[in-house]
């Protein structure tokens, strides 16, 4: 006779620790908020799968603190060479190499870095934060969940109960069907429907049951939550068959070694490189009607096909890390979120794609992070009503699953352009380079994205411009005001859950200009309604962090006498010497030129609210403090 | 009734894992050449000690591959700001701001990274290799060792015994005499002499009897070694007590983030701006005849003394992470090796000087760096007759008993620069900042620097320039031919105990000098002398690399024509892409000028034999092709 299964209450269970999961609570880990992730698997993903990170990733590891440890491991990626069939029909030509690069990003856009890194990355910087209350279950599926709908957003109830049991994993599955193998050699074994694959590893009951605030799958492809929450997955299979290999190449074709477009008759094959002398290459193996089941494929036949493509250069295998094979699903989830926001998808649970343009890891990664500071806040009690909660998480998948219906849009054109290359192919490559850098989102107008009054919609200059709201703050370097350290500003921005009102003061060794940043700086630490959120009791991590980019020369401001708000004092620490930036030549990283790259007047400036996930809240006038505070009490914080 | 002791073989056995123990070990990390190393403390230096990286040694960090981590974990340091005394009588004022940097570096010169984090990262490489023979035993200190002299330098002998006991550890010394703390209680325990404070763990016999090759002591200023092998210490104790303390200060003076020399009439405080809000100050407490004794100091003593100097800014004590008063000994080793070279001291075993240019951690890891590339050539037995592996191990007194010197005549003059700044004090602090960096240091001619023929000691220009035999190859920034991705040329040079034939080919767009490169490629694929160095049996790593700088546009060269030296082919993996490197414009991170920083004609070009420690082995003639022939001769290679 078997035991009832133990209860647990937390605040948050994610279904699933790959990408998205391990981001998601990555948000948790300087918390005191308790967490579960639960995954099939019996510990990170060894190898393959997914593989390159977008400059905006690795922003939102810098905010993780994790920035520089992947930067270093990661391989960089320069330049895009394409090349195509000869005009005598003697093979592959190359014509032309364009470099991998959007100039306003300021850094390079892309480098690779396979998933079991970035997995170990993100989970040791969970398990070694020293106050971190996140608890990861390997071996561990669940077999039930019931949602109490009763009580939508009290903060005190916890009305999902989850089941959970242990269990033997199986292989693990990339988007759509595949098939995988490691050195050569074929699995044949694959994702099962249903229950995933998983089986009771000799117990047939639950081994514990959990009550929980909220739930989110980030079980991929075959998502179990997705199922259990009756959301379907709306788009098409394609009509292609794909091999993706990770091995050593021994070749004299010359190009090896750069992001390459290959284009022959039977179709285009993507080769990019990567660390310890392999490349990555994604081979296209039959289209058409009648097309062979993944999982028949043989990695002889998939060497076979990209041979074809490459010829008359020389293409031998060396080591192979991992392969696999697969057919593209295009397909994106008809909810993000259900049950009054208490349940939540995110990655591959409701969007699958072609993995070529490497938004697989990165859209997942960001749509955890767009989910993660939400749900803190509501968890940690910060959101005044029980309609504003609501509200604010609701914005999950009205700003989250635009961008996955944009991105299949977007697949579906991507391998065309270098399929039949038109005569704008450098324009037309630069805008999906800007595109898979997510430069181009933005989200809807909401209780946390916020138009200036009587605005309904952004002016065409304005939806043109960077600075806008919705959009996410680009980028940009500048130097500290006290001891002349450069910083990147997303490196600043860490991942605490706060939002910043970043004051672009302009040039204060203005007298007025100074007077300005002045006045407003009393106006906020006078300020009844924002008390609470910028200067709570001692001991207490503000809400909002207010911080200041000048352009003036740094010889030129006396620190110290700003108004407090600005380099506020701890009985403990003494002043906070690093809210107030300058805008100027660096001693050793040469000169930012944020307010020119952000398209501000040095003399007028503006100010920026952040949400915590880095994007903008709303952009206001200088002197226009009441539209802070504003701000704020719209999202009754 | 004890046992007999255990008796094991091994190549080398260091006493020491602190910085130039680690650093040592790093070298041998990669190798099947076994290795132990003993230390007396219970692991590694929990906090305070040295601080502080220089970018030289930055670049030591980059060669075995713990560059990245270390940055990413390091405090920058980019303003020094001079302050005296007022005319007026009523405090200091600050004089001048000036940048804390070295513009032919291309980097930041110096950043602060406390000793316990430096410990960490070369333990972690050592312990992290999957096929190092290294041990290391904590807790275990050295009771006697005995060196049988009749057999210099043949190789397959154990010439040296050790016998090591367990201990159980005091508290470890700085230099010179110390009493340290932390959180502000004095513990008022000291390194005792003799026996260096260990005590048997109730067991008074020794443990074990190592059989050595060769023993190298890394034991600091209270070398046990050092007194075995009768090398004394010559020099003088200063006559001035300092405290030094670690600490987050709550105090109003404004350059509190900077680089600080407060000057006053009761001496100069020299601070330090450090991570977590932390600031090291050195400060002088007494000086003059009759002096206390540092262990009789308290934390309150020395914050008074700090606080007369800071007036009338404030400095009240935050947290204290540590603290310690010490009397600086300035003295350097009369011998630095021993006993037919088969005993060796590195670091504060053999000099000892005032903390305060930051040079004994720096200095500790750089004697290591030289030395053990030649201990791992001899141990391996690259060097064919037992007089070339004398001289070669003799190289290590040669050229690092100079430094040491160079650094106790340049510490006497450093603080009374900033004592009494003179007129030229800028260009003054300026050679400074070049000398802590190691710019200035030459190695003398011997077996492994090597002028060229008939040239017995280098004239004018060539002692001013940078590229000459004896100095370190300046770090510099180019860009792999066949993938355009930019690297630091020392983060190439990794520690894998070759040499490398660094071929600054110039413009081989200019098909008369790419005909030059190409002979000089088949000359040496061809030459019978060099074989066994250069392209030894398959799976043997070649003792020497050969690698090109040009500075041709990349799509102008052909990489795969270029002779096999250059882009060896390997039946595992395929050509060798990272070989050739481009002086040229980079996608993302601007032009590293290679040619016109090192002053190379861009016509003419030049061969240089870099030594596996990155200092300039020879400087040829490009078509000199029998000058690298001549080198390694010499050496007995």
């Amino acid at each position: 006779m078997s035991t009832p299964p133990a209860s647990i209450q937390v605040d948050l269970v994610i279904i699933g620790a790959g990408p998205a999961g391990l981001a998601l609570a990555n948000w948790f880990r300087n918390t005191n908020l308790k967490v579960i992730i639960v995954d099939k698997k019996p510990g990170p993903t060894p190898r393959g799968q997914a593989e390159g990170l977008k400059s905006i990733t690795n922003e939102i590891f810098d905010s993780y603190g994790i920035g520089p440890q992947i930067t270093a491991e990661s391989w960089r990626l320069e330049e895009i060479a394409c090349w195509g069939t000869s005009k005598d029909g003697g093979g592959i030509v190359r014509e032309q190499v364009i470099p991998d690069k959007v100039a306003e990003l300021g850094k390079p856009r892309e480098t690779m870095l396979q998933q079991a890194r970035v997995e170990h990355h993100m989970l040791q910087n969970i398990l070694s934060h020293p106050h971190s209350n996140i608890e990861i279950r390997y071996n561990t599926a669940p077999v039930s969940v019931d949602v109490d709908t009763s009580c939508p957003h009290e903060t005190d109830v916890f009305p999902i109960s989850v089941s959970l049991e242990r269990v033997i994993a199986d292989t693990c599955a990339m988007n759509g069907e595949t098939t995988t193998g490691i050195n050569g050699h074929a699995t044949n074994r694959h994702a099962t429907n249903g229950r995933n694959g998983h089986r009771p590893n000799g117990n047939d009951g639950p081994t514990d049951r959990i009550s929980a605030k909220y739930i989110v799958g980030c079980d991929g492809a075959h998502s179990w939550l997705r199922k259990q929450i009756d959301v379907t997955l709306e788009g098409d299979l394609t009509d292609s068959v794909f091999g993706v290999v990770d091995m050593v190449p021994k070749s004299n074709f010359p190009d090896i070694r750069r992001v390459c477009y290959l284009r022959a008759a039977s179709g285009t094959i993507l080769l990019v490189p990567r660390s310890n002398k392999e490349v990555r290459m994604y081979i296209p193996v039959e289209s058409g009607s009648a097309l062979p089941d993944p999982k028949d494929l043989t990695f002889d036949r998939v060497m076979d096909a990209a041979r074809k493509i490459i010829a008359p250069y020389t293409m031998e295998v060396g080591s192979v890390s991992w392969w696999s094979a697969y057919r593209v699903r295009q397909r994106v989830g008809n909810h993000f979120s259900r049950l009054n926001e208490r349940a939540f998808l995110v990655g591959d649970a409701v969007h699958t794609h072609s993995p070529k343009a490497g938004q697989g890891m990165n859209t997942s990664i960001q749509d955890a992070y767009n989910l993660g500071w939400k749900l803190r806040l509501v968890l940690e009690g910060q959101i005044r009503s029980a309609e504003a909660r609501q509200d604010l998480l609701r914005t999950y998948e009205s700003e989250r699953r635009p961008v996955a219906l944009d991105l299949i849009a977007f697949d579906k054109g991507f391998l065309k352009l270098f399929a039949a290359p038109s005569a704008q192919f450098d324009t037309e490559v630069l805008q999906a380079l800007k595109f898979t850098t997510g430069l181009s989102i933005r989200y809807a107008p909401s209780c946390a994205v916020q138009l200036p009054e009587g605005v309904q919609q952004l002016g065409p200059s304005l939806l043109k411009a960077d600075l806008v709201p919705g959009k996410r703050l680009p980028d940009f370097r500048v130097v500290y005001q006290a001891d002349g350290i450069p910083t990147w500003m997303h490196r600043r921005l860490s991942a605490t859950g706060q939002f910043r009102v970043l004051i672009f003061a302009g040039d204060i060794a203005d007298p007025a200009t100074l007077r300005r940043l002045h006045d407003v700086g009393v106006y906020l630490g006078e300020s009844k309604s924002l008390k609470h959120v910028m200067m709570p009791e001692p001991g207490q991590q503000p809400l909002v962090e207010v911080l200041v980019v000048h352009c003036a020369e740094r010889d030129q401001v006396d620190f110290l006498a700003l108004p407090e708000i600005y380099r506020p004092w701890s009985d403990e620490s003494g002043y906070d010497f690093w809210r107030v930036f300058a805008d100027v030549e660096s001693v050793h990283d040469g000169h930012g030129r944020a307010y020119e790259r952000l398209g501000i007047d040095r003399q007028v400036g503006c100010t920026v609210v952040v949400r915590p996930d880095g994007y903008i809240g709303a952009v206001l006038d200088v002197e226009h403090v009441e539209g802070i505070e504003m701000y704020f009490e719209r999202l009754h914080v």
